[in-house]
């Protein structure tokens, strides 16, 4: 196990960052974490001696001691051009960025080649666990050099379940974020998959199933048994019939970039796309698609065509 | 071209069956209708001397010389044993029994059994042209015995666009209908292509397309040139918005029977399939799968959901 | 827990009958298996005191006392009417059924109440686990009466993981095998996902990544985390070019009857369908469609067709 | 209809260029054109007076008066900044180049800006017909400003199949193209369509169904009556067995464009990505997860495995 760095910097507590924080906090890293929200910030600093939330980069980059390592959990999409032109001044050659958000492998390694030009490292780092990981520890997917993944390391060991596993160095920059676009693909076929199970056996009513009793049944033995089962078991156990939830399902880039990958490769991932055109469908933007369906009908068939 | 047969019985004088009645008339067959609403009866019997509309099934069959020609052409699903029932005892060994609707093949392969052992002879007929088939003619694919098919033959000769093109003795009894119902699933794939690419273009806000435009000069050249393109282009002549349209898309057994042919036969069929399940999901019926989809986004993510 | 019962009749000892013969053996149950290769009934003969392997039906059943539990696990398919009509005569009022093998819950319905007819109680028990059942547990998914269920119970306790968990009484005739349908159909679709993933990383050739370790890594902390990734961990553990294998993917029944039940209720099915029909590509049969598309570009285009 | 432009240069004479350089010279167009191969060269102008076929760029552009119409007509791709390099440095302000080919539409903007800074107008023509456009004229998708649309227009009327219909100014720069790109993803969807249907019918071997017939009569009436179907007609009717047919589809840019756009835009396109997709697999592009699935399968269920 590498020795535990004095400090980083966090850009970015929330959801996915706050816990984070605590994660490291706990491992006993110096944590100068920085976000807008007032009250989280006085919360995390009440929670963990080893947290110092900052109300401005400056102040929490200029914390650190040198060479810096900075962790950007922002929310996807605001990594921008413009969040690193904040930043870079700040930093000097021999500090380490890492992007631990969702974000596009290519962008990932143009930043990469626009902060190597500097003398900064840049690590694109893949974080799965949800919400779930301040307590599991994180699946953690690296792109980056061998001297930049050695800086990051011992923060990686805390984050990640255990320091010896649940952390990889997948390749060269882009090969963290790559890694974490296909894992994240590979989710949204699995979910579907799911939800395209429990939707059968909701509709054959005649059979009257309990879907929390069959989701928990197969948590023990079957070959489906998995996380997302039993974050569905969890779900269906307080109430199966959804009635009150919209049947909306937002995307992020995530299974986007997933599918252009496999444009781009040509290779077929019909389950993965499919998957990401049900979410689609979901946000009403099949709709213009199904009135013209519909007219369709009628002009050739005389089929009646329900009015908006 | 075969002689005209004096007469048939026409069951079903509904939005197919009145053109296919006026079509016949025109061609010189005498057609005794039968249908349950009494205005079509009216209007038809005034339009054509050679149509006599009757309000029973006994009184149509018996106008008939022998041996018969009937040809139902009820709405899809309605032929069922009870139909058969009342009609078979006003048969005779030698009559002929078209269905020309929309039917499972193999449903009609037991019906053609059916009646072959009470020496009645069965013809599956698939019937394309929508409304348009008055006036164009029809396309008609036949299934059934040699003999049965020349009986019905003058028929076909008068309801196709030409007597010697537009109509196929397909094969064996059930031919008809599958061919027919290999039409509708190709019908389904080709209106979802359509659908999807007019969706793009008008997504694609900022290029300011002119819907009707393109689908009017796609008519003349293109490789996609096609009837359903002049539908949609005719369509979109009158409205590109389609704001008051209800975005919702029936399904009738065809598509349905094609995918269940496509898993009995073990031949992918990814693109009808998916075509009939966008309808399906026009009608709601992904809504549960939706749900849970919200529902383990939160779980794992944190992600907000939405109140129905 | 239920009192174990004395006995039972395994009818089928193959892979996953031999292993559950001697889960049940090693939970104190008496074994009456049968099957028609003499080394296997040799072989777990030998093994286990508890286990009796017969080369007949009449003598495994004869060897039990009455009432009869007789658990067919027989590969999917095999149990037709002509092997119910050898086991029947040998069956008394009081006796139960239960079949382990896939079955069409439609088909386990009808033999529900074939049997029902006979006073012989049927259970449909959906089976899963794979090779690993027999040390890890079975997972069991069953339909029928509550009195039948109540037989079978100290068996199906003795095969789950635990006896109070991973089994289920999931409704009437049918439910059980409808239950373990839709399982499967879910595992297509989990499979094809993570199958298209590793075929995204594999094709991704510039940025070198180890499929091994990258499956390795996503088993600790990741939302895709499941006994399906720990197999495939296995399985490019020890070999990630897969150079040697043949790209070809059987299909059973499940995927099959998932996706006609999909189509009878109407519900959107496109991942757990595109995963069949990727199945059925596999196999090679969508070469004549392939065959013909190249015909049609080659037409309208003149682009060059290549020669099988 | 516009006055006929005195001369045009084309650039490319092969499979579609050649067709449209004899089009534009029967319409009375002189056409200066360019090809690296010299017999395309030679046979070109032997046929007509009014093509004169150059072996250099420079002279092809050099014959033209001024303001001149450049029209690129060379093979998807490799219209490059290369290309461009080339002729720029001939052309002078006013002179107007017309991309015939297929391109993405966002590269066809950047070229448009690129070119306007230099005074030189940009028209992005996609162009439909295929081999047969010579004769019957081409449907051509036209983006790019009002001005320049104006000087091509004489040229666009002899091209299309008549002076008043098959051409469209879609749009600014980027339209054109971006409607043909739509085009030809609808084309994907409805080929795919008539394959699967086609599969489907020739998987029915008990039905004995004669493909050429089926499709020759479905362009009597029917609802899928198509260009399409023309050519897939006339294709059966040479042979249905395809028995010497390679089941390999190649696929050039359009598709996976509209595959990205749908992407980009949020538009569900199932039909459309499918049937791409199954032109991937076609190419071998889902062998990797074949061989994977089927070691899966392996690795729960000890399913045997083919070797390569």
């Amino acid at each position: 196990m590498s020795p535990t760095p004095s400090a980083v910097a966090l850009i970015g507590l929330g959801k996915m960052g706050a816990n984070m924080a605590r994660r490291l906090a706990r491992g006993g890293v110096t944590v100068h974490g920085y976000d807008t929200a007032a009250e989280t910030r006085q919360a995390l600093s009440a929670e963990y001696a080893q947290i110092t939330a900052h109300d401005s980069l400056v102040s929490a980059i200029s914390a650190l001691p040198q060479p810096r390592l900075v962790w950007l959990m922002l929310p996807a999409g605001e990594i921008s051009e413009q969040t690193l032109n904040t930043i870079l001044p700040l930093l000097s050659a021999g500090d380490v960025v890492i992007d631990g958000a969702n974000a596009y492998y290519k962008d990932s390694q143009a930043r990469a080649a626009r902060l190597r030009a500097l003398g900064i490292g840049f690590v694109d780092a893949g974080v799965s666990g949800g919400v779930w990981g301040g307590d599991n520890g994180y699946t953690i997917m690296l792109g980056g050099h061998e001297a930049d993944i050695a800086r990051v390391r011992p923060l990686v060991e805390v984050l990640a379940p255990a320091a010896d596993r649940g952390w990889l160095h997948c390749g060269p920059n882009g090969a963290g974020h790559y890694v974490k676009m296909v894992h994240n693909g590979i989710e949204y076929g699995m979910m579907q998959a799911f939800a395209e199970g429990f939707a059968l056996m909701e509709a054959k009513q005649d059979l009257n199933l309990d879907l929390a009793a069959v989701s928990e049944v197969w948590r023990h033995g079957s070959v489906i048994r998995s996380w997302l089962l039993d974050l569905t078991a969890d779900t269906l156990q307080q109430d199966t019939t959804l009635s009150d939830i919209q049947p909306k399902v937002p995307d992020s880039g995530e299974g986007r970039w997933t599918v252009l990958e496999a444009v781009e490769l040509g290779v077929p991932a019909p389950v993965i796309s499919n998957a990401l055109f049900m979410r689609f469908a979901s946000q009403g933007k099949h709709d213009y698609a199904s009135k013209l369906l519909a007219m369709m009908r009628k002009a050739f068939g005389g089929h009646a065509v329900g009015k908006a």
